[in-house]
């Protein structure tokens, strides 16, 4: 690595200790050494970057804020960690054309909010938004709460700018909103994980700001009365800007982390209607009925304050469980909507079965369950126990025509299951993309295939 | 051809002369003879075509109903021509999760009806709905009128199944909204014009229904005061599900051919909002404000009927322009909304200066202009100065941010300017794709590379 340092300025790179520590691990708690972390500045630093550990044969692993709940980010086979989080500019908003062009390391949160003060809107908004930037949600095509009605990060992609694991720098995607000349580059790389290219420049289309925001919270005294409101709602083409679903499990340690008077409830949803006022106004009245008549107590709050105060209460879910077992079995299975009753229930009679408590919560108005089995690996036979699960859990998601993940993607966590849903001649042809674009196997090696 | 006949049922594959000839050309008024045209009936009978074009090494053109207008379905390498149009059927409208199945037959305008009885709404709507396919709609990608406030093909797509040119079978994407496992070879697989594999079924998302429509048509008597008007209403935040814009040229010949009230405009404005009956009341009242502030003269139609005449009047400029100039060269760049002015006032000096006639038309809201230089290829001298002008007009496009082509794809006919667009690393990447998928290079082989 006394090379490396040679070949960027050396305040760009570090093989101090404590910097190995703090970039060998990320949100699933799988650590690993890098051999030395990098901070490029601009693309050209990162074309050096890549130019060097191609030529040396070196892993490169591409980092965001190490959100990743699936290891993503890990440097499991040593390597370079490329950290883009100096590359944090806004270089570029365009209210007219509804267009903005951001460095990778740019905070989503912060993007928001800029935007925000310019009228615009940025949909995607990752639980983690205060800390993960715009370059991690590309790489894994993050969703979030408002994906029901907004889509995920790809639907807001329109360039990309990236750097090849041997140093090329490649254009994808156009700034206008349609563009239709070659292959679709760019959405091969929105969700690819760091294992084709380093992204460098990224543009996105952006909203008009909706006009105002009206959020419920409500609480039922059973599980399948929450489920069925999801159902219905969608069933009667309401489409709210967020339907989250919290279980018993999840109010339990929310409850036990930060009191929010949800206790007692079997099941909590969080709807939240956003657009012009009187269409907000008028949905929202037909959402009440359709939770009341669930039999659920509820709470509106219309002001953004009471708002804030409940998505701090749903972004509190993480920490709350994490509190309990800092080493939970943390999966983010999708199934059609019309199946998360079932789903959800399925879950409740494997945790009741197996005796091993499952917490699910999640973007129940697209099917988005995050599945949080709770053991600790202090406890290994348990934890070995738990760890089975994940199968049987996935199983009945393909089972009831869903995915092994909405959000979070592969990484190393779901490498071992990506099989049972991504066949042999599908495997073939991403492999072979793959080699097309990393012929040395370099960047990020380990993730996505097992 | 023989042993294809011994290889598929007779009634599914035909050498007849006028088989031959309805089956050798598409919009694009490009001809050349297939050896066979064969019309699977279901996707093993795809897989058996393909094994045998494999085997035999003989080209396989995949066709929806031949409505590109770039030759992207013209046999010029011979082969088989493989009609999709018996694979027609609706397979799934599951309303409740918002998804539908189809085969690639399906006429677009014949989903859109069947969906509107259950009160659903597919929102990409090319000019050619009446027959396009939604296979062919993913082929490339297209786009239509509605894509400034609901997005392409692509953004509808949620699974495919396909066969690969050796037959072998693949499944991209979930039915589920969201899906991150492994690399998207749903989104490679749209707008890659059948090159990479013959599409067999398609699913989709749907939309509820909008509660209502509202179409203007505003006439001017300036060209800038009807491309400021588009570029005030984005400004302003408002989103109209369709922008659409008519020059000179285009509103003469469509009088020409279909009187319509329009004769003495410099251009035309059709606005479309939809939503809310509130929302959509009071954007129109701003809506007509700025139409007004801009000197334009206002129809407003809020009845079915009404609307269908100006849309039967907006999907008549194609034939009219066709009556004009039979082999007219017909481009659809895109550039940023800000620019249409710029792009646009372009256009016209191009023309006057070249004393050649373009008409312009199209989706001024997304950027998305049709370019038609009217030269018919018997006047062979002004059909080859006409031809010269392509390249100017692709070079301004990109010089303003654009891109070459926003709905029609690349096909034959801009398959020598794909480099203006797509420089070196980028096409090294999309011809290994190519080549992963299509290693014998049989599948629809002459177009999208130059």
């Amino acid at each position: 690595m006394q090379r490396l340092k040679g070949f960027l300025d050396s305040h760009k790179v570090s093989t101090e200790k404590a910097d190995l520590l703090c970039y060998g691990f990320d949100a699933s708690k799988i650590k690993a050494a890098p051999a030395a972390v990098a901070w490029p500045e601009d693309t050209t630093d990162v074309v050096r970057l890549s130019k060097f550990a191609y030529e040396q044969e070196i892993p490169l692993i591409p980092r965001g804020a190490g959100t990743s709940t699936t290891g993503s980010s890990v440097p499991t086979k040593g390597g370079i960690v490329l950290s883009l989080e100096r590359m944090n500019q806004i270089l570029e908003i365009d209210g007219d054309n509804l267009f903005v062009m951001v460095e990778p390391g740019v905070i989503n949160g912060a993007l928001q909010r800029e935007l925000g003060l310019k009228g615009l809107f940025y949909p995607p908004d990752p639980a983690s938004l205060e800390f993960c930037t715009i370059g991690g949600n590309v790489a894994v095509n993050a969703g979030g709460p408002r994906a029901i009605k907004y889509g995920v990060t790809g639907n807001y992609v329109r360039y990309l700018e990236a750097v090849l694991p041997d140093g090329r720098v490649i254009e994808a995607g156009v700034r206008t909103k349609k563009g239709v000349v070659g292959y679709d580059l760019k959405s091969l790389l929105v969700g690819s994980e760091g294992t084709l290219a380093t992204i460098t420049k990224i543009g996105l289309s952006v909203l008009p700001e909706p006009e105002t925001v009206l959020t419920l919270i409500a609480s039922y005294r059973s599980l399948r009365s929450a489920t069925e409101t999801v159902t219905t709602i969608i069933a009667n083409r309401i489409i709210p800007r967020t339907l989250e679903f919290l279980d018993r499990a999840t109010i339990e340690a929310l409850e036990a982390y930060q009191p929010s008077g949800l206790k007692g409830s079997e099941s909590v949803l969080i709807i939240e209607l956003d657009g012009p006022v009187k269409t907000v106004e008028r949905d929202s009245e037909r959402v009440v009925q359709i939770c009341q008549s669930k039999g659920a107590s509820l709470e509106v709050a219309d002001d953004s304050l009471s708002q804030q105060s409940i998505w701090a209460t749903r972004r509190a879910i993480s920490p709350a469980l994490f509190h309990i077992s800092p080493t939970k079995i943390n999966e983010d299975i999708v199934v059609p909507v019309t199946a998360v009753p079932d789903m959800v229930e399925f879950l409740q009679r494997l945790s009741e079965q197996e005796g091993i408590p499952i917490a699910s919560f999640g973007h129940a108005g697209d099917g988005n369950l995050h599945v949080n089995i709770m053991v600790n690996q202090e406890d290994r036979e348990l934890y070995e126990k738990g760890r089975s699960l994940v199968r049987e859990i996935f199983r009945e998601a393909l089972r009831l025509g869903g995915s092994l993940s909405g959000e979070h993607g592969v990484g190393l966590t779901k490498a071992d299951y990506i099989d049972m849903e991504i066949h042999n001649n599908e495997m073939d042809l991403m492999r072979g993309i793959k080699r097309l674009f990393d012929h040395r196997m370099i960047l990020n090696p380990g993730k996505v295939f097992p």
